[in-house]
């Protein structure tokens, strides 16, 4: 039941961002497209088209690693990827509070042009809304994408137990240097976001075949966020091994300081990948071949125990119930 | 030469949005798609596709006639339309300011559903942002569609001189409807938006080939501004019989109120043709067999003389040159 107010944790990327989906916005729109709820639509055309959409509302605008325009291309490049399809194309449309210095208009919309190049798609149309003071922060931009499919049937109701998990590199980087870069107090040392296109990662892993089950790059919400939606679509669980898990030391401190859980820190430059156990080194083998995939990790493995769950074994060799992120725990990461 | 500051003239859609595409975006992300600089891009694929974006920060979001959700649909389906496509699938992206009443979001997103329905377009994919109190005003949606291509071709550069502009009604409803919901003061008697579907009278118009030779919706701007976008893409000029251009009755009245002019409101159900001078007629009579077409009307015609510039012979038989907006008559009009 929808509050009778949205409120942040309607933004948070997780349950109540599920709620306000399943619950007002699915049911209005109802098709079959729509309804497979993957970070990209899967379209019949002459040549099956891939389209994702997203809107980018990160604070600040510039944060290590990257900015908004960098984060816009690649956002959408990833969903796109994701979902099992080739980028090709972009649409920018960008909303401008009155009074942003043309410089950092500028800056952003470079970044976002080499970020273009690097993911080898085109910006093909775009809109420009300039809006009064106050009327918007600084500087919001939308990316749509379209991506001819290149893997079909990448979907979470593919995996089987028994099947690994697989992470590209380390957690949490992205969600944890944004929220840094808001704490003037804090030293931001050598703490960058993650933000980079996962195209060329995603077509070796097409390779696969139908051993690869599921792609999704686990932004909002995080890691623990994303497994949960894993196990939603079957009647398997998934066990995490928190000793496997990839997490940057910088990060680990920071999330303590901070108060968060790099399990449910925004990423922007990584990927999960549910393989087939036979096929889970070759995976690994091919994401350690590309720079970001150095730290690429086996981090668990879907399970019949626990259907529809997320359990984390701890390094202490407890148990504890991975939930999907409630409420808004990082507001405005992406 | 931009300004240092991004002030709310750039958002005009007039002079100053041209310079900042011209000048920062198309520099940056130049390509074939992007630099014909339709309302939508035609790709290439197995398919030709028209893709087309467009954010929307109208204020307020509820006005007469139709509201955010109604409109932002209109807006992208009618890009898609004017750029020779069928409208086939919608992305549909929230922003959205924490505190919304839900209810209210619901029912724009009704009807947002019922124009897609009317629209004969599916919205397949979606995005959710909710943003702090003062993080954005109330709701900002964008939408980005996918069409295919029916008629290609469509551009300014086809028009010759002695062909025949059409429009499909009165002029300026969106603009002064919405302007007026914004004074408390005012009554707003039986101005509404005109927000509407066109892509059923822009297919009736494809039957036309070639002597159609370009279609636009003159939206934010108005019907001055599109006509000289048009004038700028070869050496004619375009002369308008001000007595000819239809104007409602309390559009005309609530202008002069204003202060405005409709021939540089706004329009959201309103489209401008070109035609063959042959052709002229046969368009008129099939736009007005649609009830939204019934004052459809010629208004002009391209010239030799005057290259470049629109010229309105006035009804008392002087001529002024109409330039393009410049400056923000109407901030978030759309």
């Amino acid at each position: 039941m929808l509050e009778p107010t949205i409120s942040l944790d309607y933004g948070s990327g997780g349950k109540k961002t599920a709620a306000l989906i399943e619950e007002m916005i699915v049911p209005l729109f109802k098709n079959d497209a729509l309804c497979a709820l993957g970070d990209g639509a899967v379209l019949s055309g002459a040549e099956k088209i891939v389209f994702s959409t997203d809107s980018f509302v990160i604070r600040p605008i510039f944060f290590p690693g990257g900015d908004i325009g960098k984060l816009a291309v690649c956002g959408t490049v990833n969903d796109i990827a994701m979902a099992g399809g080739e980028p090709k194309y972009l649409s920018l449309s960008l909303i401008i509070e009155e009074g942003l210095p043309t410089k950092e208009l500028q800056a952003v919309l470079e970044n976002a042009a080499r970020t273009a190049k690097k993911a080898n798609v085109q910006i093909v149309t775009g809109d420009t809304k300039v809006v009064e003071k106050g009327g918007c922060d600084k500087l919001m931009i939308n990316t749509t994408g379209i991506g001819f499919l290149r893997h079909p049937g990448l979907h979470p109701s593919a995996i089987r137990p028994g099947d690994r998990v697989i992470v590209s590199g380390t957690i949490g980087d992205h969600g944890a240097a944004v929220m840094l870069a808001r704490e003037p107090l804090l030293l931001q040392g050598d703490l960058k976001s993650d933000c980079a296109p996962l195209h060329e990662m995603a077509a070796a892993l097409y390779a696969l075949g139908p051993a690869l089950r599921v792609l999704r790059d686990p932004t909002r919400g995080g890691a623990a966020t994303t497994l949960n939606e894993f196990t939603e679509a079957g009647s398997f669980g998934i066990l995490l091994a928190e000793e496997a898990i990839p997490v940057a030391p910088a990060v680990r401190t920071s999330c303590e300081i901070l108060g968060l859980d790099p399990l449910y820190c925004a990423n922007e430059g990584k990927l999960l990948a549910v393989v087939s156990a036979e096929k889970a080194q070759e995976a690994l083998t091919m994401l350690k071949r590309f720079p970001e995939g150095k730290d690429a990790a086996v981090i668990g493995e879907a399970t019949e125990e626990n259907p529809g769950r997320v359990i984390l074994r701890t390094e202490f060799g407890g148990t504890r119930i991975l939930s999907k992120l409630s409420g808004a725990q990082l507001p405005r990461i992406c």
